[in-house]
């Protein structure tokens, strides 16, 4: 069941209840009803329970979601319920802040090697992290059995980059660089882009603005 | 018509759209068919004609879209066609490296201020952008007449800065903090988890390794 392809607004979604049930959890808090989750999610209760049901999980009328097993559950579903040895290549300014960023070892995601090409930068480390140098890539990347690249370097150098991260045997790239990547089938790639949710937010606050000047015509 | 409510994810592709036209009007192509574009997407055909019919984009059975009049129809379609005056919030790593980022002013985004506590990054600049005391926020927004804002605080201070963005007249706000904000209605805000897009990768390399199990089995 679990196996079959859900849009990937609804995947996005269940990271967000997981976040809200951690932080549920956090605070003592043992059980949750669909209505709660919605309106710390800001969506609508049924959209909720709609989510959760695609992925198996019901709750039960007036007594609602137990946090501790969804919290559980969710994890199993999005396979951070083990943990996901990952690389950071690339160690320019984002590529440091993502070394630095803290919310990746509590959600599963354990940082093992960063790589650049600038000497300055190589044998480094940052955090527990060390930067290994990007000739090295293919080598450390099987040795530490890497599954997770966060791929920030330059667009020029993504797609040759991305090539021998798949050649090193990894599964998953989060590529920051502003290109889109070509990878084999069984390698998957998320693209983020920032500038277009920037955009997203212009293009709200664009037609907000229509809509006020239309009302007030 | 436009200033109808569009689900997120078409906007998300109308982004992508700009994004693949941009460069293709980069390397001299004028015209392209939905086909084509389908193609660098990884999207398909239908797919393409329903979302640009969506916002009014309508190519020709064999000649297929005009590409600069269709850059200059998304771009006004997502707000970008005017610049936005953007600052960031918090000069920590990620805010440092968003500052950096040379992708926003060829997109639309001016960066105009930064705003730190830390006295050593007071009056320090980063590329053209000056980085203010935070006491000077409101003060600055409302004098540069910021628009957007890019939030890169910790957690703990992002709904306080975030009030304080609000009352500075900003419309649009980036919250790379790992908590959801509140704001008025009048006021968009952008939720930026990045590891809940980690988490979309191992969500799909977990399911592919269920059904190759199942294959076997």
């Amino acid at each position: 069941l679990i196996s079959e392809n859900f849009p990937d607004s609804s995947v996005r979604r269940l990271s967000a209840y997981l976040r809200q049930l951690e932080l549920l959890s956090a605070a003592g808090v043992t059980r949750v009803s669909s209505r709660q989750l919605a309106e710390r999610m800001k969506v609508g209760g049924a959209q909720v329970r709609r989510d959760l049901a695609l992925f198996g999980q019901f709750g039960m009328r007036g007594v609602g979601y137990g946090v501790e097993e969804m919290i559980a559950n969710l994890r199993d579903i999005l396979g951070t319920e083990r943990r996901w040895k990952t690389a950071v290549v690339g160690a320019g300014p984002l590529g440091l802040a993502l070394l630095r960023y803290g919310d990746f070892p509590q959600r599963g995601f354990e940082l093992v090697a960063a790589f650049d090409v600038d000497p300055a930068k190589i044998g480094m480390n940052v955090g527990t992290v060390e930067v290994f140098p990007m000739q090295r890539l293919e080598e450390v990347i099987a040795r530490k059995e890497v599954k997770l690249a966060i791929l920030a370097v330059p667009a020029a150098v993504a797609q040759q980059t991305a090539d021998r991260l798949v050649a090193g045997g990894i599964e998953g790239i989060m590529n920051f660089a502003t290109t889109a990547l070509q990878a084999p089938a069984n390698v998957h790639v998320s693209q983020v882009d920032i500038t277009a949710q920037l955009e997203q937010l212009t293009f709200q606050i664009s037609h907000d603005r229509d809509d006020r000047a239309e009302t007030t015509s």
